[in-house]
């Protein structure tokens, strides 16, 4: 039985101040509580995901490592205490005006809503980064779990509560609605303080407004869409046009193409060396399920509008199967191609990309230009690459790879996933990596406050955490 | 002659990548060429700034200081570079998956558009914080000038344009645009990719909408309004009513009240020890001009309002004056007067202050859960100080005061000026203060770079800066 949207906001706001008070090390045994919970699991839970998905046990399998390695990552930023950007600016009485006793460190939002993804049915979803990060704040989540994964999500959700809970804390720390209604009542809740959403362009900027319109807007962390465009120089192109086409190859078909990174356009040099061999290495993948009928039927829909398409000339398709499958299909156009046709750089999300042919650095450039934000930029190079090319690139993406395919977004310290719109709703911020703990803190400052009534981490003394004291930074003790 | 907005806006977006080469040093060096031609032209900008505004030479003489200490405190922050969050993950090859090398740091958004606001005509005007802030993150800046102060805006704009390019900034580095409409139309440009604002809630919620309806939705950092609420406990008004009373008069009409800090609502213990002190502190304070008609106009109904409210007692007045002036006048009600009547929590623009009688801890808590979002909170306590007061005081503020006044802001690093809506659209976010810079900021990831691409920033070796570096937070050789 799934509570009102209200029954779990409420909850979820009369959590917040248990949650925050548990502090750093209790929130931190509290994720890592959740992690061993979701890690002991795992067999019977990846086995619901298989079903409810029609991913791989072993696709899934991994997932659930990077889950509750993420959930360890931010107990780890926890106890490093670098993220509250903690600063004392002592008194100086002399000064003209004098300045008071200043110290400023960052708190928890409050609530918040997550909008789990139907691509990574654990690590974007009900523990996924956005859960981990809000958690990790000291804000208590409610989750909007995914159609495509009800079970799977009310399992996470019933064992991470109860995880939680023996870890100490409150009730309400982790709540689940489900319904696309339930999500919109979600964002309107004047309770809820700020959301994480993974999902689709549509469906994401429709919440966004929601988010934006309410009497108080909360911040709205969307990530929406991303071509993650990939050029290819002349020089690479000669050099190994085969490895090249593996990698893509293998890139673009990685999940069934159902990945936000997914390379979904290659600029590629004049000649077609790269054609044949990705053929050679797309050719034995055939039709495999997709995570909903509603994204196989998308997924068909958007072929059959490149197969249409004046622009686009077929470079390789698989027999596509039928209802509820996809296979690998990558078409070809032209920069002129790009310009006639801008329909041709909607994302199109599956196993398929679309090879734009550029006839020389400027053309290339004239191209990047018409790209949208993206998750990534690549350039595949030899001793070729163009500073312009890069800072296009960079312009555009908020990860720029040398080398490699985006499709691998390795959780960690120095990480960031997001990108300029409409990659994601706000550039300032990540939704993977330590610092997407930072969407759900705000900054607060005490002034001339005794000791008595500051946290730890701003008094006088030794201190285990970073800090700025008097404008300097300083490690800490550890 | 005033440019067009899109004129300006493309000259300021065609500066953006200069700028950002100029790099964090050559950029300190601007802008303290731009302070230190500030600070010689001061004489003759406070005189046209006193003519357009009414305010104090004193004054004036104080805001050009603590607006080119501003500029100041940003290079600073340039040199310090610890607010690029460099951070870098060296590959691990052995890890399952395999990590790449990952280096993040943050880099400029892009041009951006800041609204000056007509109380502070230096420091949240052309060459304010928020363009100081931008300036320094690498940001080219069309300021949308205030109608309070033309003259001032024009003169200080081409002074800063001037000293800037002087420095070494491209042209297009700062721009300036007037009139309501411009103002529209610069937070539609496509081109502009964040919004600096002071001003009011009505004002500022309609370019929040524009801002957030746009194709590309941009970050809109407004400060809107905010009440400031104090509560003075039984033995804070036992041990000092007549302290008090000098304090509070002093900080409500500071600036003819049109501080954004000014505190609005007092929260006073039973018994009324507070009020005579409080009329014979502001027995001399006669009618001043106030900085724009329009105010001294709004100011004169707000007046009128309380006048004619039922739930609101006069505790004095001062004679009002005639058109364009403004004086003070406070009234008190009661927790219930409150309740009955909530136009009574609307900000009033003036020298005007509403204490509210309390009757014991539960009432007073039920009247602070009556509040918006606000700047600053302020407890006047002996050791009568309650956690559950401060607990809600701190979850509706973003500086929380232990006696003092909050019309004082200090520019440091601890400083933070912001709060939970309406006090700021982004509760995340300061407008003073060093971390006023994350605003025109956002991350970007090298995977797998050549050193050679790389900023000086994050390649491998000593570098003078704050790093993260495989986890771990090192100060830097400085």
């Amino acid at each position: 039985m799934i509570d009102s949207v209200d029954n779990v906001v409420t909850a979820a706001h009369a959590a917040a101040p248990s949650l925050e008070d548990l502090g750093r090390a209790g929130r931190a045994r509290m994720l890592e509580s959740v992690a061993d919970a979701l890690d002991e699991s795992r067999s019977g839970l990846v086995e619901i995901a298989a079903e409810e998905t029609g991913l791989t046990t072993e696709r899934l399998v991994g997932e659930v490592a990077r889950t509750s390695g993420q959930l360890r990552l931010f107990a780890e930023v926890l106890r490093d205490g670098g993220y509250l950007e903690a600063t004392i600016d002592h008194a100086a009485p002399e000064a003209t005006p004098p300045r008071p006793d200043l110290r400023r460190m960052l708190v928890p939002l409050g609530a918040v809503a997550v909008f789990s993804a139907s691509n990574f049915p654990f690590a974007f979803s009900v523990l996924g980064g956005d859960t981990a990060s809000a958690l990790a704040a000291g804000c208590p989540v409610v989750v909007k779990a995914h159609s495509g994964h009800p079970r799977l999500s009310r399992a996470v959700a019933a064992l991470a509560a109860a995880a939680a809970e023996g870890a100490g804390a409150p009730r309400g720390t982790i709540g689940l609605v489900e319904g696309r209604e339930a999500g919109i009542d979600l964002v309107a809740h004047p309770r809820i303080q700020a959301v994480g959403f993974t999902g689709s362009l549509g469906g994401g900027r429709a919440l966004f407004d929601v988010a934006s319109r309410r009497p108080q807007p909360i911040p709205f962390y969307g990530e929406l869409g991303s071509l993650n465009p990939v050029v290819i120089t002349p020089g690479a192109a000669s050099a190994r046009a085969e490895a090249l086409a593996a990698g893509l190859a293998g890139s673009m078909t990685l999940g069934v193409g159902q990945f936000c990174t997914k390379p979904g356009l290659v600029f590629v040099p004049p000649g077609r060396d790269l054609e044949p061999h990705l053929a050679a290495a797309l050719a034995g993948h055939g039709p495999q399920r997709m995570l909903t009928p509603s994204i196989a039927d998308a997924y068909a829909r958007s072929m059959a509008e490149l197969a249409d398409s004046r622009g686009a000339r077929l470079v390789f398709a698989a027999d596509q199967g039928g209802d509820g499958l996809g296979a690998p299909a990558v078409y070809a156009t032209t920069v002129s191609g790009l310009v006639e046709d801008p329909a041709l750089l909607e994302e199109r999300f599956g196993p398929t990309t679309l090879l734009v042919e550029y006839a020389d650095e400027d053309e290339l450039l004239r191209a990047i230009g018409l790209i949208d934000g993206a998750l990534t930029a690549t350039v595949h190079a030899e001793d070729d690459s163009s500073s312009r090319v890069l800072r296009a690139l960079r312009d555009r993406a908020g990860r720029l790879l040398f080398g490699g395919w985006p499709t691998g977004v390795a959780v960690g310290w120095a990480q960031h996933h997001g990108g300029p719109w409409p990659a994601t709703t706000n550039p300032l911020h990540t939704s993977v990596g330590a610092t997407a703990i930072r969407r759900f803190l705000r900054p607060l400052v005490f002034q001339d406050a005794p000791a008595s009534v500051l946290p730890p981490e701003l008094r006088d003394g030794a201190a285990p955490l970073p800090r700025r004291i008097d404008g300097v930074l300083t490690v800490g003790a550890r």
